[in-house]
């Protein structure tokens, strides 16, 4: 399947240059899990003290790696700890047998590392519904302990792909009471692995000290303005992770959840969440969806989602369509409040309608000129209030249909 | 538009044999509200004494045409009533211009037939956000009114179409107190006109005798259960219309919601229902979700139609694969109750999981050959309760994305 698809048109000329953070290191291999030749394990490993929160899919279908996760967070962390992932299968819907294999693979990295097995978080991306070969994993455990190294989070962001038709990774630094902090952080998703769904699986470190029920805080928080404001196709995978581990290795302390920090790591959250949009299945334009004016943010962020999820109004903008009836048609049918007589909408800076009707000033050849742009913007002002949302979103096209029809497992 | 898209492989034969309605006249007729050549305007008188119920869309944006209908209902029934529909444009998203059109149409219908205006009942379909040229459709309102016709309800189901690919016609005839009453109806939808959104008009008579709450009472409960239960991309027009004349000219009166005529009713609504999900943007498979052992009936709909509408469940049906993950997946997003090892999952027959993993007795070569049929069902159990719901749908395929994406108008 990966090799079969072209690399994204949205995707950045390269892997970023990220630095090493203090206190982590990475190991990648090759385990052939589901496919030979490929990197499909990763192990990385966190210093003593370090903090980890996460947040994860809310399916009710979850995997059992998702769940063990759910259970070992905000433990100790005066112990370190490990994140491990496994491309190739994603050991959900696969009963009892699932529990088992995280089970195995936590326990051969404790043994490998010495770390105690509540505190190694392991991911599963791949195929689902067929038992996990852990024991080809657990027999790859050792290598991967005996490897480890600070500079191998490319390595890791490559292992971690399925059909991602390019590594996902994105940094920022930031000074805190004079100390330099770093922030790096991986992303995987939008790509399948035949014959499921796709997986978004994330995961952020930095050299920061921040207790854990803060990181979590802060975590939680940016993850409802960034990887909570993208959508490909309104589906939801069953195995979404994303953790973020801080070491504390810079000795610079966050105390508050607002500031600088947050701002950081949001600009690496928001890096990365955007990555995964433009390796969409088919994507070809990326468009980020601006909503003001709502009774409220949450009523924006439903219009927004609304609007992003729409076939109707995804296949128009794959057609470079100013469709805004379409726009119209998603705010209507989202559920949140709205007034057609006091909705403004707009293509980038082209007012298209406002006050329930076409605007005067448009006319059809300016939409049909920006929508042949690649990035694009909609802006919707319900005339309402004062909440506001943005979310991102790319085009339906065949190659989503193609991705995900034409060719099977 | 609608003359590049083939014919669904998944029409009837052709136009059903529908019978007369005692009281009901239909006339049809070319007012080139958009394009010249095809039938494009109806009228439809129902006889002095009928009773009409309608639901509507929910949209927050919907048209002035469903404004004015909603309005209008619940009125007094002894002075008859008429239902007139354009197709060419929708008069949605026309702001202040759009209730006048509405208003030009209904006094226009209102002089040529001697009924009061407030029983003039209005849809529009077709490009949105353009002003309707009501003058096209007021010059040709007398011609109409001087050419009902007992018979003409094939006509009607012509005009009314947009970029459908079939006309779509259901009928039925049931005895209450010795008396036949004849049911029959008329639809259009889920074809497209650009550059706009699908929109589904529904129109049925029959000459039983109905006290308008009581044909609302009916008419709200068989909509929940069929055309509600319907999907074709999750998108909501902004102009859906179901209306219900009943005439009483068959002297025979219903007098409680359960019974043989609600049993007719609902087999006429559900054959309309299924006719537009068969007429689909792309649609090459129909296929039946039947939930059960949910927690209750609200939460079998829920899962229903969070896997009818899942781009990764409509894309697997349209490559033939028997995904069942892409099942689990759309059951743990759904929002409503799962338990992983409660449920089930069958193709037709065929038992592909269960207690939460691959049923031991499936084989995917099964599942491969029953996904080749054009007619599927897709059964879930949850293992939680005793609530069920069966909703429909079709396929996700390159022919949607073609009709929505690739054309331009």
């Amino acid at each position: 399947m990966a090799t079969t698809t072209p690399i994204s048109p949205l995707a950045p000329a390269g892997f970023p240059e990220l630095p090493a953070v203090d206190g982590v290191e990475f190991a990648s291999g090759e385990a052939a899990v589901k496919y030979e030749g490929r990197k499909d394990v990763c192990l990385i490993t966190l210093a003593t003290g370090s903090s980890v929160a996460g947040t994860f899919t809310k399916s009710a279908t979850r995997s059992a790696n998702v769940l063990d996760c759910q259970r070992k967070l905000g433990g100790a962390s005066d112990a370190g700890a490990a994140f491990f992932i496994n491309s190739g299968n994603s050991n959900a819907f696969t009963g009892r047998a699932g529990e088992g294999s995280v089970k195995a693979i936590s326990e051969a990295i404790a043994n490998a590392t010495g770390l105690p097995e509540d505190r190694i978080f392991t991911s599963s991306t791949g195929v689902i519904g067929e038992r996990l070969p852990h024991e080809k994993i657990t027999a790859k455990v050792a290598d991967l302990a005996g490897s480890l190294d600070a500079d191998g989070i490319e390595g890791a962001a490559q292992a971690i792909m399925t059909t991602d038709t390019f590594a996902k990774g994105a940094t920022a630094t930031v000074e805190i009471d004079g100390k330099p902090v770093k922030i790096a952080g991986i992303a995987k998703g939008s790509g399948m692995i035949a014959p499921d769904m796709a997986t978004m699986l994330v995961y952020v470190f930095t050299d920061a000290k921040v207790s854990q029920p803060l990181l979590q805080e802060i975590l939680s928080d940016l993850t409802d303005v960034t990887f909570n404001c993208i959508t490909v196709d309104s589906d939801t995978s069953t195995s979404d992770t994303l953790l973020l581990g801080a070491t504390g290795a810079s000795g610079a302390e966050v105390t508050s959840k607002d500031g600088a920090f947050s701002d950081a790591l949001k600009s690496v959250m928001l890096e990365l969440a955007h990555l995964v949009v433009k390796d969409g299945e088919g994507a070809t334009k990326f468009v980020e969806i601006q909503v003001t004016g709502a009774a409220n943010d949450a009523d924006a962020k439903t219009h927004g989602l609304a609007i992003a999820n729409s076939p109707l109004v995804k296949t128009a903008v794959a057609g470079e369509d100013a469709n805004w009836g379409r726009v119209v048609m998603a705010i209507g049918k989202s559920g949140a409040a709205a007034d057609r007589d006091l909705l403004s909408i707009r293509f980038g800076d082209i007012v298209v309608a406002e006050k329930g009707w076409v605007a005067e000033s448009y006319a059809e050849e300016q939409g049909a000129a920006y929508m042949k742009q690649d990035h694009l913007e909609i802006g919707v002002d319900l005339g309402l209030g004062d909440g506001k949302s943005t979310v991102w979103t790319c085009d339906l096209t065949h190659g989503y249909i193609s991705i995900n029809a034409d060719y099977r497992s």
